[in-house]
């Protein structure tokens, strides 16, 4: 039986663990908050009170946590993955970091004998929970192919797009399109609210034609009820978006929509509502029209 | 059996009088160039030499024309539809035009015993030659259940969204989402190709995920291989995002994506790209990041 450990229980991680468990792995589960650990547990998996204790037997583990440093320190740090790792353990980082801390951890690996993947992915909770997220896998073909019972387990769509790094690229062009999306939807809803339409008949409309998107069909309800809970966090999205910037500069590409769309995160996340959903752009596109928190008509 | 005038035989018109055709209608067509009313012909549809010709036997009228101006000219106009219309004429008018020049056509309208509903599409040319389109209807009730058969024959998701220029203000909002959208996906494509990953590869996965959209579905091939053949042109989306644009000051609605999309739009018209699909803009993109016309690899 093939033993998976799994750092990072969160929103996603945790429903992710729960259905490698429902698949018939052997899952050891490491978290920094006991709750998610005990949920694991209760499910079937095992509970790992360290790092080491979750990658000590694992044959493959798979790391799902906040940013860029969080990664590199369960991976690099003092009593951390590489540390602790069997020779030939498959590490899989399924966090967003930036793809140059990707590559740097792929080379890491390689020096101590574990072979790793960058393999970010798309769909939020639900399809976490469902297990139908899309999976953009960066790394060596053997490795990917290797890793793919697991994959298949998580997600509906796995696609390697290339080598160390092009996994977390990749997330990165998704999470400018995420955020753009959510942005453009929360004007036409401002804008059909401005005018008088019932923007709930539009938006049934507007899916059904050039204007659908799997943004639409996920978060437009939740917008026109302006329920911004989390889901996926704008303060997490802003991390993402400062990835976006960075990698786009160092490439030399100009976004303008993406660039715009990074301020008005910036702003929710320097005004204190960087707890609220992605889809809480709409909230500050009403306060710019002058129509704070427009109920539904 | 019901009378069909149709107006406007374009990329859109032509094929969507001719599923009338086919569904059993007796269709007159008119058009300015002969051609399009002769393709008709050959499907079984009748030829009106003048607006006058398509009108007076018509029960129901549709006009599919480029712009606001045009269709004044065509309704308001001497020989025009409401000099020749039958009383109890049901008006329907398609193009994408002014929301408050579909409410004087409709006010113009009951004046002269003419109904007038504004039922603008969203789906492409694709969809109007499979009957799938989404139309956005704005009028009274009585006068859109009047107009299901026929639109139920052009289209999948027919929505009556609002009183007379509803459906315009609806398709504005349409036209706002799919400019973002098109440009969305050309600078995750640039920055994709920057950084040496496989656009089409990463193109799959990325429409499995959250940043998947109808756009991304019907437009991201071509844009693939750089072929910018419309389809629709940027020169009426150009058209249509200054409809947006002054709908959003006259209601008072900032749209910080759309006027950065409409700013690239109207740089593509500046240049003489007018007559490129909207996909188009990938090309000004590539050429922003110092790229121009990168060819797939």
């Amino acid at each position: 039986m093939t033993t998976v450990g799994f750092i990072g229980l969160g929103i996603m991680g945790g429903p992710m663990a729960a259905n490698l468990v429902d698949a018939g792995f052997d899952v050891v589960g490491h978290n920094r908050g006991r709750a998610a650990v005990d949920a694991l547990v209760a499910r079937g998996g095992r509970a790992a009170g360290t790092v080491a204790g979750a990658v000590r037997d694992a044959d493959i583990l798979i790391t799902m946590l906040p940013d860029s440093p969080d990664v590199e320190a369960v991976v690099l740090g003092n009593d951390g993955v590489l540390e602790h790792a069997r020779p030939g353990l498959l590490l899989i980082d399924m966090s967003t970091i930036r793809p140059d801390v990707a590559r740097a951890l792929s080379a890491a690996g390689a020096d101590a004998g574990v072979r790793v993947l960058d393999a970010p992915v798309s769909g939020g909770e639900p399809a976490a929970v469902e297990g139908s997220l899309s999976i953009m896998v960066g790394g060596d073909t053997a490795d990917v192919e290797a890793a793919r019972p697991v994959l298949e387990t998580l997600g509906q769509t796995i696609v390697h797009v290339g080598p160390a790094g092009a996994g977390q690229t990749v997330k990165a062009a998704n999470q400018l399109m995420v955020a753009g999306n959510i942005q453009l939807l929360a004007e036409a809803i401002v804008f059909l609210d401005a005018h008088g339409v019932d923007a709930e008949a539009a938006i049934k409309v507007l899916g059904g034609g050039l204007a659908g998107s799997t943004v639409l069909n996920r978060k437009a309800a939740g917008m026109l009820r302006r329920e911004y809970t989390p889901g996926f966090r704008l303060a997490l999205h802003h991390k993402d978006l400062g990835i976006v910037s960075a990698a786009a500069r160092e490439a030399g590409v100009v976004t303008p929509l993406g660039a715009v769309v990074a301020q008005l995160v910036a702003a929710m996340v320097a005004r204190g509502d960087g707890g609220l959903d992605h889809s809480g752009l709409l909230k500050l596109t009403e306060e710019l029209a002058g129509r704070p928190g427009t109920p539904r008509t």
